[in-house]
């Protein structure tokens, strides 16, 4: 199992329209990064606007399915939903003991589910009795709402009037001697105002504590000045009470106005269950769950005509960049080089190569191409330097500068080219620059100055990478019968060789693990995707230009 | 519903695994951000080592599901999975018809399933000539495997063996004529060298492509030669055949040695329906569906004893940042703010703000903060000016540069104070700069030179918004009955006002906005935010420790 994403199973009702039941607990589980079972005790035929049909699943083959998820699958956290009727309460009940015997405890949440949103009777009424006697024992944790709370209250004999904060920690502690290792009750349909919130918060009551996820903290006045938005004094307040340690915590939020809210007490459980599951502790797992369902309803769009559902999607981004596997380990250059595959291969194929591999290329423009390049060069060279300029910690600096060294043992190849062919090292510093070779070398710099260390990393890739795989396509031409391309003989014998050599292909190699490794370490959003690949096709595109110049002699 | 992400149904059993069945789809659409609604035809106890018991549901209430479902959401796209029975296939088929005359038709991905991984029947033999009769004239698209197909191809009196490239081609050519607008005959159980494909790509035939998203394109030597994986010689390749084109598309890709493929059929078809939900092309949704589904096989981690379940989250990664929303729209600020809280209020809360609220501070700490603060500003406002530099449009160069103006009016405000004092321009340019001063004013450049415009925008926050809270603060406890502030009177007065003053709260403000819109915009990896959080600590540990050094002019 993937590290710190545990499986966690839900017992409950299957929601057609995918808004509540194991539907939104699975959307929960993996929105929140977590294997999902599923145990479904009741299907419904249902929509936003209601619940057109129910159709039961028999008892036997409820256990049938918890056998088959806990046999074979470790795990961490569980929860309950609708639970249909007494039979099926009895078959889950016994079915989990069992396990728990066998196996040791897994945290459940029961979520004692009786009416939906709609309105309509998701659990027999002479079934809460078998619930409380059941699965509460099972159960570190239940989440009533008011009317499930005061039904449950009711039931054995305690006041179930639950109108304010302080009625609802009272309901709590009550709730919590129904056997359940402590109680989160619901105050979605309580209206709770600052007053009444500051009211109990008075330090008279000495053990309530109040989460400040959603309520501003001190030392924020300047969040609150520039809220713009109507900043409602109405509050939902969920109150978690643990038996153990005699506590009440209170999570406030602003109240919001919305009808997205179908399936919003099976995602809190769902998203309970996945705190749960990753062994955090009941305080800092309600405010995780609470926070995750407030955030789904806040965000959510409409679907469908009536109550829709939340948008569980909140909490994850799309990955931009394929994960690194065996069959591609490379998957950030490959998507750079498919994404501008046109520009890459007018690079790479330039008629500059294909002349230079068949020997034919005028030597006049091969040596102009030396002599700009021995220009570029100070240009890549300095780049490097500000990587390591720009770096924060040793091996990086290390890195760069070792870079550095390597550029200038490629700049001295260019010396001996040049003298090959009786060109002095001082024709060389006194050739001019030519407004290519400007363009591309100022922009490394300039790109260099402007961004941040893997930007740079970016636009001095296509320059290691190109001439990279410039080397290799040569030489595996090369070796094919018949070759285009003549090796042996080749006035330009030792460039084909030298980046084709392993001294220049370890450094590809290096290169392309940087690249790699930093996009894992550091993966980029759109935006910053969209950067790199402009970069990289800026200067595959100033590669071209420059080849473009060796031609012409500009 | 929210934009991009359309509303797609499964029609399929449920694997109470997880790993199969519905519950693979509802993972498949949250993964690819669409809005999942489940129809269930059947239910099984399953797990990883094989399907342990079946339950059917009855026909009527699979189309009750269908109806509650497409009445009331507006699905894009559609699959079926396991239909288990004739009886349960013209219920879906009917019930579906009936949608498509009245309401138009929506992509349908028929899965034809009949064999589970592990081996057991999901479909009665019954029931194939109902399912090619019913379901596949409704579906663009149908996804055989090697078995499914042959079988399908045997009872309509095809030939049915499927063993190479070339079978498959035919065999899914022979397939598209049952009823379907296009066929993908998956190749999960046939093996293929990298001959075989070469052999069939020849140009000789004529209306053949390949993808190449797995298979490297021309021009990626480097990335060839620097996988030291072994690279296998055997591959999977799925081929689609497109009627209305005649036109077959090969797939392929490295066979890969796992047995986490427990829902490889239905992750595929529920892929494929998010795809066709977005009106993607039958080519591209072939593309984005096998590599979602490949890279979920390679990248699973084992869960259960048997045929684990594919990792369906591999496309998305945590979202670091809650989503701007009205009740709270500075979230990265806040966060900011709670991670760092007890050096914050060190910072906002220091002795040297109490006693200048209260009017007591000592002249001479007042004095020394200001000539100090004086050579601060001038590294504030050179780091504004590298903010302008390092920009690469108008609006944030002309933003930074009006920050430096604003900056130079605030330095006045010193000269103003200064002079009231008897502290002459010249004595204020003459006061040596603190080590304190030097440590923050050469971290915001150092900084500022070392990342990208985002981290400059940390850097400089803590300076913006803590004068701002420490303005709001003073100003909102001056306004208590009996406040320890005085307001009236007090030496400090004008430099409260101007903290707390419009001119500098607008500065806050669009400052605020400036960083939310940003994370927006280019939303953080945990590096990142893990970088602007240290920075942003730092700095308000600077902040604390320039007030230190006033109290003790230093």
């Amino acid at each position: 199992m993937a590290k710190g994403s545990p499986a966690v199973l839900t017992i409950a009702g299957s929601d057609s329209s995918g808004g509540a039941g194991i539907q939104a607990d699975l959307k929960t589980f993996a929105a929140l990064r977590c294997y999902g079972a599923s145990v479904i005790t009741a299907l419904t035929a249902q929509n936003t606007t209601g619940v057109q049909a129910v159709h039961g699943v028999p008892p036997e083959f409820v256990s049938q399915q918890i056998n088959s998820v806990l046999s074979d699958i470790d795990v961490r956290g569980m929860k309950t939903g609708m639970l249909f009727d007494s039979a099926v309460i009895h078959a889950v009940s016994s079915t989990l003991k069992e396990h728990f015997t066998n196996k040791g405890v897994i945290p459940l949440v029961c979520d004692p589910v009786s009416v939906s949103t709609s309105g309509h009777s998701l659990l027999h009424p002479d079934a809460i009795d078998a619930m409380i006697d059941e699965i509460f024992p099972l159960s570190c944790l239940i989440t009533p709402n008011k009317s499930e709370a005061e039904l449950l209250l009711r039931k054995r004999g305690f006041p179930s009037t639950i109108n304010t904060v302080q009625d609802m920690i009272i309901a709590a502690q009550n709730l919590s001697t129904l056997g359940s290792k402590a109680v989160l009750l619901k105050g979605g349909h309580i209206n709770i105002t600052r007053d009444d919130l500051n009211g109990v918060v008075s330090p008279a009551v000495a053990d309530i504590e109040v989460n400040h996820d959603f309520i501003f903290d001190k030392n924020v006045e300047i969040l609150q000045a520039h809220n713009t938005a109507n900043v409602t004094n109405e509050f939902v307040v969920d109150v978690l009470y643990i038996q153990s340690e005699r506590k009440a915590i209170l999570y406030p939020r602003p109240r919001l106005v919305s009808s997205n809210t179908h399936g919003t007490g099976c995602t809190l459980s769902a998203a309970l269950a996945c705190a749960l599951g990753r062994d955090t502790a009941l305080a800092e797992a309600t405010a995780q769950a609470t926070s995750y369902t407030h955030l789904g309803i806040e965000t959510a769009s409409p679907i469908g005509q009536g109550f829709g559902p939340l948008n569980h999607l909140h909490s994850v981004t799309k990955s931009l960049i394929a994960p690194r596997t065996v069959g591609n380990p490379f998957p950030l250059t490959y998507s750079l080089i498919r994404n501008t595959s046109a520009t890459w291969t007018k690079y790479v194929q330039h008629e500059f190569v294909v002349q230079l591999g068949k020997g034919t290329l005028d030597r006049s423009s091969f040596l102009h191409f030396i002599k700009q390049d021995y220009h570029y060069l100070k240009y890549y060279a300095r780049a490097h330097a500000l990587l390591a300029a720009k770096s924060d910690n040793f091996a990086p600096i290390l890195a760069a500068t070792h870079i550095v060294l390597h550029i200038a043992k490629e700049s001295s190849m260019h010396t001996s080219y040049c003298a090959q062919w009786g060109i002095t090292k001082e024709e060389l510093e006194s050739t001019p620059e030519s407004t290519t070779t400007t363009a591309y070398g100022a922009f490394l710099l300039d790109t260099g100055l402007q961004g941040d260390t893997m930007k740079l990393v970016m636009v001095l890739a296509a320059c290691l990478l190109g001439y990279g795989e410039v080397g290799l396509w040569l030489k595996s031409e090369a070796q094919k019968p018949n070759s285009w391309v003549v090796w042996e003989g080749n006035p330009y014998l030792k460039w084909m060789e030298d980046y084709s050599g392993e001294d220049y292909q370890n450094a590809v190699k290096v290169g392309l693990e940087t690249i790699e490794s930093r996009a894992v370490q550091d993966p980029p959003s759109a935006a910053r995707y969209a950067e790199w690949l402009a970069v990289w096709e800026r200067c595959t595109s100033l590669e071209k230009s420059f080849w473009d110049m060796a031609m012409n002699l500009s």
